[in-house]
């Protein structure tokens, strides 16, 4: 089945993506992105997100050296935006939306990402991702962490960093994964990504990497070209459930995923990753077991560190399509060594 | 409203998009993009699209003068795929894919856009996108056609073409169209999209051009920065119903606008485009009024031409954002000349 091209079914989005897995030995003569800076300073008194810095709103920041997370200077959502009133006509539709956007330094250091941190850097990160998501949570139907990693993912400053942009309405991707996970369960009795669990720890053809509390699969349905879904073994409905021993074996799993993708065209691998918890606010007291915690890694590249997937055209107008299988990815993935090429070499 | 963040509603989707105007004076430090090759040949021997060369399966391109239709060599649909057979799991579905991907060629220069053409050749293009709709839509449910423009946006040629993928199922997005319109025009007894249109030409916010039997609008739920929506008049299902008149018309006001794309930052404007029509093959028995043909076009530039939008991070994670109004865009575009800033400068 793997080398003909079929439809795969995405559960938790509730569509499709078509497989064409031929499509790779097609010749490209299109955009080549420029790989990323590689003489990168570690401190640069310009930088915003720099300790010590002083920020275009005039505010300093400490001199931290740890994490440091502050209010974004022009953020997308703001707690006071007034509501736009009632809809004049069905198909002009408005509604109210609140919120509040901060940014996560990761380290003090701008020459550093998360798969050259220790095992204690990333886990103070994901400690503080897990205060987050209770503090921001007490008020907001969705905190949405995320993080965009290498300028060909928008990401503006190469400081090791991410956001959160946390809403009062569940944002479209939100809902959808609600509703799916809910009619999944109904059906089932049992939470879709837990069962997902099971079934790939069974089927072992799509595994990256595993430990005894998390498992990371290229998903049977994956759109990006190295597309993963990390999975906790329990059931956890959000970040700050998770015990002392998970977080330490999250930040393991994480440091091992991400030294892979770092090897995979030795290059500081670009992506898009973020967190899918429980919905929390004034929908934190609803049945919420349907469930499950997990994190998605959306990267671009396709064949080198220059070469990257396109979602255009055909994605943007009828539906994504890929060029490789996810079975092809996770074998390439797995088969990576998991000490990070820059360590290797020195 | 529109200079505070809120929320608008998609019909033709279903879903929302987050407006914050005000993210549009933050400092940006991220990607430039390397603006199109200004020097194209007209005629380039390697170029697998000009007329005359032989193609990398041995093909030979005739010497064509208009326009030139072939199979794509690298498709990613064909006709002949297996089918994958019955799903094991609820979480691992697959369904058969099958279909015919083509390329079509404007013009037989490379040095040309479909803005700098005459209204005649543009007018040949539209007669071939309606022939091809013919063609493909006997025994394909849906008939993709779309034209990627710019490097920016994956196309891997600077040769003006564009491609249809024809498929055997209807891809997630125009399934969404298809049943959000239904819904629509069983509430309301009308064409969501002639509804759509009769209320923009009343209210004349969003128009960037019009003419007697086409509207262009920014739709009121744009995503991209300056994303349009072409509307025809009269209530049309696919393509080929389309009358001589309003064809000319179309050739009209894809000129003008495609001209308003170039001004804005002078610059061969990139985007993706394409037509959604009512359904095709076995589906064009269907009852299939609640569908109005309709092109929507992409386009990712935000701030210049070296200035893209990204979705990323919270876009892919949670939901689109964008950073200008549709009034604002519309607005833009509306009071940009009509006439080729290159032809101007001549
Ligand atoms: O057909 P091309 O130019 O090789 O490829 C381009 O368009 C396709 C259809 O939109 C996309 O799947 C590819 O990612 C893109 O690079
Ligand atoms: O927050 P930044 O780095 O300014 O902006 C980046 O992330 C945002 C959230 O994913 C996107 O909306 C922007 O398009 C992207 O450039």
């Amino acid at each position: 089945m793997c080398e003909h091209q079929h439809v795969r079914y995405n559960p938790l989005k509730g569509d499709w993506v078509l497989v064409s897995a031929h499509r790779m030995k097609r010749p490209w003569s299109g955009q080549e992105e420029k790989p990323p800076e590689e003489n990168i300073p570690r401190h640069d008194p310009k930088n915003p997100l720099c300790p010590g810095v002083t920020r275009a709103n005039g505010k300093v920041n400490p001199d931290y050296d740890s994490t440091f997370l502050f209010d974004n200077d022009f953020p997308a959502l703001q707690p006071d935006a007034p509501d736009p009133g009632p809809s004049e006509h069905p198909l002009l539709q408005a509604a109210s939306a609140r919120g509040k956007c901060q940014v996560m330094c990761f380290h003090p250091w701008t020459d550093i990402t998360l798969p050259l941190m220790s095992l204690a850097e990333i886990r103070t990160v994901i400690d503080n991702w897990a205060e987050i998501t209770t503090d921001l949570g007490t008020n907001h139907r969705w905190v949405q962490l995320f993080e965009n990693k290498g300028a060909v993912m928008g990401c503006s400053n190469p400081h090791p960093h991410c956001q959160v942009w946390a809403s009062s309405f569940l944002p479209n991707e939100a809902a959808a994964a609600d509703k799916n996970q809910k009619e999944y369960f109904n059906k089932h009795q049992s939470p879709m990504l837990v069962d997902y669990y099971k079934l790939e720890k069974e089927k072992r053809e799509r595994i990256v990497v595993e430990n005894e509390d998390w498992l990371v699969v290229v998903p049977y349905w994956a759109v990006w070209p190295y597309e993963t879904l990390v999975l906790p073994r329990r059931h956890v409905l959000r970040l700050p459930d998770l015990t002392s021993s998970e977080r330490d074996a999250l930040a393991d799993i994480t440091k091992r995923l991400l030294c892979k993708y770092d090897n995979l065209f030795e290059v500081s691998f670009p992506y898009s990753m973020g967190w899918h918890g429980a919905p929390t606010g004034d929908l934190a007291e609803a049945e919420n077991s349907h469930w499950q915690l997990h994190a998605h890694y959306y990267p671009p590249l396709l064949r080198s560190a220059t070469v990257r997937k396109f979602m255009v055209g055909f994605e943007m107008l009828a539906q994504a399509q890929r060029d490789l299988t996810a079975e092809q990815a996770a074998e390439k993935l797995r088969n990576l060594p998991e000490l990070h090429y820059k360590i290797k070499r020195q």
